[in-house]
């Protein structure tokens, strides 16, 4: 594929990022190239866009930003034969190594020489994107692009929820960003009994509501513990997936929990957090999970699954839409929390 | 069983502890009378003999102290039909309510209600002990007295490197007090590959080493990760068990596990810990597990084949005897550390 | 309780059963005596019925039949504190030892002196019947009799389709009897993608279809296996839920696992069955896991939530109500196999 | 490399093999060329020897039998970044095709699309080989050759033991082949409190005394039964690995096993087996598990760690050693069931 294609680059190491006219790259040997239909924004892309200190560690500029996507292949290196022209595709963000200890024990999702699609390498938020055509993932016909985009944080939210095992469950969801939204039909759809949702961005909780929390609150104006003993009559949650990163939302949630329950976090804290793990950990016989990634490719049969049944409905997560060009109102959005999964669409 | 008998009692809100004559107390129906052959000392004990926070919220006085033991069932309660005058017992140290959410599921060891023997009620550092029948362990006849009242705290030792499964797996473990001391041998008999213990103080360190620790490390002094590096290729442990409490021990240890890998916590800090959940649990997929207590009575039947199978060895373990009128003796040796399981005989 | 009531009783060690007035039952010192609002009738109620080799071999006579119960509580034993009269319950149907290796390690369900209510004691076809007061579960209050007199056999149901962890899987439900009827509902609420059932009688098909089923099969005269390639996608289906008894069955199910699956076997085979473990469980790397009873209490706190949240739906599985009198119409109707769950009120 | 070596080939569809001049193989892109070291015979290379049912239905002709090696890599193909000429190596013997659904989810040792080293390729009975990079595991300097040749073989048994979890459990293995041999090490490496060995043949029997097992027995002339319950208390083992592929010795070993415990299954029956499931899996609530093959590569790691810490003794398994032309006298004792593992030197 010869030409050029727009492209959102960051350019600068400060906030902002720029819709540019660069080369359509191309693929190397092991390598597929997609044209790409739909994109997403991950809260990761708007710490790119507002320039945070891991984007600054991180990053290397110029680089085209994103790394949520479904598409068509129209290249393909010449080592590949499992990826074919025409295939309908998302990606794998995680590129790893293969050889690491990690890697070598079947636990992709940690390989220690991870990069990331976007982050490290050029990303999607372009008319085409180069994937290694070993992070493909060939997307089931039936599947809209739109939610084939968001499969991948779909899969955060899936392995988040598995790690409670959630079926028959009290849960609690601390935080309902995009992560926090996108587990709840999941948790619904895996089982757990009631989904209690602790959020303080008024459109988030309103938002949680509608797409299946059985109770939300805001946990600054309201008593978390007394809702939690209310509603799950004095017992605490079983679960805990904890998707805000906020040190006080981790160390409240993990109060809430029943002795030998447990706590999963994808959210990640900025700061460390202090935590009484005498009280709220040991005493209790607690687990608390770390989640990264997605369980390559476990996580993505699994999402396959859920939409293709229909066992989950990401329509109402889908708040806004719009052309790639207007990028920045998308992240401005992201800023201000008031949507839930924002769609771009080159 | 009339008359009196010499008890060690905590009579003051302070330091101390004062050996007396008391009387021989009665079971009630469901309990049963034991006459003390063996006791030791427990770091808990120490705490209610110094008389920290701890003791302060939790003990009342006067209280007969103790809770590791083996003896003679002497006389039984009328509803006791499962343990009868001459049984060899121990005794496990929860005493649960049966009807919470964890007692009805099985989790005894977590039940919301649970008492302590010798911290809630008057204790074993005595010539007789009364226990809830529904608490006795019956020991193995062929193991000695002084093993079988150590089996209480081995529990604590079993259950924590359970939580790792550590066959096969290089392991940290994080303090050599008795807890960490008595999870040396019970790491190597599971199959741990390498165990390495990180202990400032000289005589356990010594101590882990001649009864079987792969290396040993002050972390104070030399570099913990260094070692963790040169022994594990690079990789990183697989687990640590945490026996310290010591909020720098449980953030230093977390850093030297390999992604997927987990910890297991049976110290208890005694003030908050400040942890780097991003780096060190979140993007390393760790899981972070809190110990209390024994499974019940599953744990009971691990300690008795790993003695009776003499696939640990408690001789080096113990380093100190002293008839119980010492107990000064054993609470000062636990005050400078320089000491393993003290055992006290009445 | 003082005077007489009506109760099936089995008299005679052939076929048949009888209503007689008897004796109101006095519940011992740990008992509880019921009254009985809602009872129904479980596979083996039908085979003490019809009087098979297993009955034969397990049940004295003359006894009152039944175990599955909703009532309340109108007498308690001297020494019962926790069950007060007045309390809406049900039973747990296995009476266990409490002291046996099982028993001791809270594997409760498979202790080895397992008795069973109606079985090997009197049981709840009656106006009136003595529970023991460790056998109690008590209802919550916004639970129907019908349903909570089906929480026992739901609850072999839950630990069927637990044992596959089914969240996203799809899997094969071999029997549609009660048992397997009921574990419809469960899988579809614990997130199963696609629900197979595979089952010869016409009636009960049909219903395993109104209540959920994704799919339906009779295996006579239909491939079985084509069905399961056609659904799956050629994989073969995760997880297998054997509720028939039936050696075919259970042959068949095993060859229609993916690699790295499972079957869980409910039903009870009256004779041997004959198994190619080269080709179906060792190459595939699967397993296959015996269920019996109901892990206690865990299931029945399961299977409160399932009703009390509205996760499931009784009522199209309940096909049949008569009065207890009618006992003989209810037996008539397992034996024709046209039935789902029939109820019987006193 | 260019010229000729020797090689023992299966040059007829019927019993024997034959000793021949070959020219050395050339590697593929992805492949690299070994120099055997050492190789070690397989019961599944007296299959092909003797040219059972198996063998006939899998192997082609001519083909050069073996697949146990170690040796050093001498030529690597265009493609093999990770191996090196010079490297130390034995080899995984699983050649996987890497898109199946189980490839795809991590679970390589039951890829649907399995071709085997020396079953389905040539193999490593022979002066040189050729292996795929991707199967190739570089051995720790420090293991000798003839030990790093029977890490394939004793990953079955890991796999097996593993499976069981045996810390701290008695457990009984059917069958003292080389599986039955490797895995009684490794048992009592991960902490078998007591391992009962069934096996007829008196040598194997002696041999499994000699290496470390608890108790054996022939299980024609005593019985198994009276010995398990002697030694478990009449409790009966908690785990059965089946290492005989012996109908008789599957159905009963299954009978061995307590209420909640597990058999894992390596060995494989030529025909159907019949089995009690109804009393002897279903209301013990018994688990069965399939073994195959070796969790790639975690299982390598297993091994080399159990070597490296001298965890385990290989030398008392390894009974003959003979250079490769005499391997007809390998076939033979393999026949006789009088050896352990056998070495053939090339």
């Amino acid at each position: 594929m010869e030409g050029s294609m727009k492209a959102v680059v960051k350019t600068q190491p400060g906030p902002g990022a720029e819709m540019k006219e660069v080369e359509i790259p191309k693929p190397g040997p092991n390598q597929v190239l997609v044209k790409v239909k739909t994109t997403s924004i991950c809260g990761s892309d708007y710490h790119i866009y507002s320039w945070n200190k891991w984007a600054e560690n991180n990053v290397n500029i110029p680089q085209i930003m994103g790394h949520e996507l479904a598409g068509d292949v129209v290249e393909v290196g010449e080592n590949v034969s499992l990826v074919k022209v025409g295939d309908f595709v998302s990606a794998e963000t995680h590129i790893i190594c293969g050889h690491c200890y990690q890697c070598k024990t079947g636990q992709y999702h940690i390989c220690v020489n991870t990069k990331i699609l976007g982050v490290h390498t050029d990303g999607v938020f372009a008319d085409y994107a180069v994937v290694d055509a070993s992070n493909i993932w060939k997307n089931d016909s039936s599947i809209l692009p739109e939610y084939a985009s968001i499969q991948e944080p779909l899969g955060n939210a899936i392995d988040t929820i598995r790690a409670g095992n959630v079926s028959a469950k009290n849960i609690l969801i601390t935080g309902a960003g995009p992560a926090g939204l996108l587990s709840i039909p999941v948790a619904k759809a895996f089982g757990a009994s009631q989904v209690i949702v602790s959020e303080p961005n008024d459109y988030r909780r309103e938002l949680s509501k509608e797409i299946g929390a059985d109770h939300v609150i805001n946990p600054i104006e309201e008593s978390l513990e007394d809702l939690v003993n209310d509603t799950t009559g004095g017992i605490g949650v079983d679960f805990v997936a904890e998707m805000s990163g906020n040190p006080t939302a981790i160390s409240q949630g993990l109060k809430q929990i029943t002795p030998g329950g447990s706590m999963a976090i994808l959210g990640l804290p900025a700061e460390e957090v202090k935590l009484d793990l005498t009280e709220d950990l040991i005493f209790k016989g607690v687990n608390l999970i770390g989640i990264t990634g997605r369980e390559m490719f476990k996580t993505w049969y699994i999402a396959r699954r859920l939409l293709k049944e229909n066992m989950i409905d990401l329509e109402p997560i889908i708040t806004h839409r719009f052309p790639l060009e207007d990028f920045n109102k998308g992240m401005e959005l992201m800023k201000s929390g008031n949507c839930g999964k924002i769609i771009l669409l080159p």
